[in-house]
Formats: structure tokens, C-alpha cells, sequence
């Protein structure tokens, strides 16, 4: 998957009541989406939040794991942070991307309910199988990419669906399933 | 998914050197995991550890979210928490789903390295849709379940794979790409 990025929004996200809010950004989030990521052959992921302290203090957990202790402790850690960067905002990973491609940049937007034309995971997986173009993938952290980003977006993809009408699956568990229906080998 | 169970084996699992140790049970695990577990339709969703205090915790933040507070927060989480439940042992969980089915119940392993004869994805969600048997798929956690377990189990399940040879999914990610291959609307 040389042409696939994904990008974790901490800004602009909305909060349960709808209106737009930056969330904090995880540890636990950084840990299982490189790993997931790394496991599916994902080029880059992009944790973005437009706080300065929380970038400095996510550049300081990828450091013990790249760099410190945790390298020669965890090799595999290691391997799979390697693959991280934090920006500030989605901009500046459109740009960054951009310096790494030659291909056109398609950003696909996530969302948990179904809304509007989607684009289907099988016409996905083609599209990235073809490689003429490049994808970023974008996932929200709180309840859902704001607006405003998602009316930018070249493609809003298919929603996630369990057999019932519950439908709130963590963005960890989102982002594994999307993975693993995009590049997963079944 | 009427015939489909989970659990979270803390106990007996491997360590990074191979050794059989007990792990702790993590509140992240809980969330992410009965979120998913319910957007997937499975019937209970089992956590398992030896140690008492750990099994005491895991039934007060199941409390706080079914019962307290976190119960009219949060209706979702509440309904994702009504399918869980805590066990000192697999045999305990075993007991607790024949006291809830008719059916044969056959247990299910797995694990991130291909071993052996396995039960492949297309094979286990066509069993599952034949329902004549339940299943109880077991995850383990740690560096994953100890061979006293893998060996006495019905059926040890495909792993999953992605592009590359890194293969290092956490367990909450495995849970949930195991889930949407067996019980996902594709």
C-alpha cells in the first residue's frame, strides 16, 4: 500500500452535542494505530491536533519509542513508529504528503453514519490496487469529523455495519476494520 | 450473531520471553472491546483473570456505566457494558455460556502466528451462519495465549494477515477485524 496515508483529526472533531471542539489526543491511540497501520502496510499516519503542547508531548512518546529505552526494549514498537508524525493541522499533512508523492492526493473522509454518495470498500480497494493515485484517509477522534472538513473531502467512504443497529464502533476499531477491508489479505 | 461469545484470557498467557505469567486487566480493553463486541452482534463478551481485586474493578467500572453516572452520560456505553461479564477462568466461562445454550459449545483460539492446521474465515462464518453450534472465540492477551489452552481448544482460528510480514495488531484491533470478517456487512 505505498499510496496509502491516514490521518487521526483531534481538530476540527465534534464533541456529543454536535459543536466543534479539539480533543486531547491518547496515548493508547498513538500505540494501537501505528501498530495496526504498520500491520497493513500504511505509508504514513498523521496524528493532528493544533495544541503545541500536545504535539511536544506526543514527539517526546515517539522519541522513547524510536530512540530511547523503549527501542532497544520493543524493537517491534519501534518498527511501527517509525511510520508516525504529528502535524497541526490538516493542511500541513496534505502538504507533507504532497513533498513524498508524485501522484494526486485524494483525501476520503470517515463517518459512522451513513450520509449522502459513499464510496464503497471493494471500488476503494480497486482504486488503491490501480495506484494512480495516492489516498488519505481521515478518521475522527470524539463524535466525528466536523463539517467543514467533510465538505472538502474528494470521497466520503462507506460506513463500518455490524449485522444490527448498534453502530459505535472505538476510531481504534474503525481504523483496523477499514485497514484491514482496504489491504487486509483474506 | 446468537451463537457467537468472546473472552479476554488475562490468564494463562504468554510473556514476551515465552513464560506463562498473568497480565492486568486494562480499562481501555473493557471500552474498546464491548463497543465493538456489540456492533458485531455477540452474545457476552467475557473478561478473564484469576485475581480477585482485578475481577472487583472490572465489576465497578462495569457499575458506574450500567448503573451510576455513566449510565445516563452515556446510553451507548451502557449498551455496549450490558454484554459484558467477568470470569476467574475459561472453564468458569465455558459454564456460564452452557447454562445459556442448548447447543454444542466449541472454542475457538487464536493467535498472531500461523500453527497448524487452522479454521479459516470463510469456513467459521459459514458455521456460524449454519448455527448449529456456538462459538466461543478466545483472545489472548500479553504475547498471547499459553499452549495449555491452544491445545485442549475445538478449533484454532486463521490469523490475520496484512501486505507485509509486520504482524503485530493489538489485541483490541484483532478483536475487531476478527469480528468484521465473521460478522460484518460487507
Amino acid at each position: 500500500m505505498v499510496n496509502l496515508y491516514i490521518a487521526l483529526l483531534h481538530y476540527p472533531v465534534c464533541n456529543k452535542d454536535g459543536r466543534v471542539v479539539t480533543t486531547s489526543v491518547t496515548n493508547m491511540d498513538i500505540h494501537d494505530i501505528s501498530r495496526t497501520a504498520r500491520t497493513y502496510g500504511v505509508q504514513r499516519f498523521y496524528i493532528v491536533t493544533p495544541v503545541m503542547k500536545q504535539r511536544e508531548l506526543v514527539d517526546k512518546i515517539l522519541d522513547h519509542w524510536r530512540k530511547g529505552y523503549g527501542a532497544s526494549y520493543n524493537p517491534l514498537r519501534k518498527e511501527a513508529f517509525e511510520i508516525v508524525d504529528v502535524k497541526e493541522s490538516l493542511d500541513a499533512v496534505i502538504e507533507d504528503v504532497s513533498g513524498r508523492e508524485e501522484r494526486k492526493i485524494q483525501v476520503v473522509v470517515t463517518s459512522a453514519g451513513p450520509r449522502g454518495e459513499c464510496l464503497r470498500f471493494d471500488e476503494f480497494r480497486d482504486k488503491l490496487r490501480d495506484g494512480s493515485d495516492s489516498y488519505l484517509i481521515v478518521f475522527g477522534t470524539g463524535w466525528g469529523i466536523a463539517e467543514e472538513v467533510m465538505t472538502r473531502a474528494d470521497f466520503l467512504l462507506e460506513s463500518i455495519r455490524g449485522p444490527g443497529a448498534y453502530n459505535h464502533l472505538p476510531v481504534r476499531a474503525a481504523v483496523a476494520v477499514t485497514l484491514d477491508r482496504l489491504a487486509g489479505i483474506h
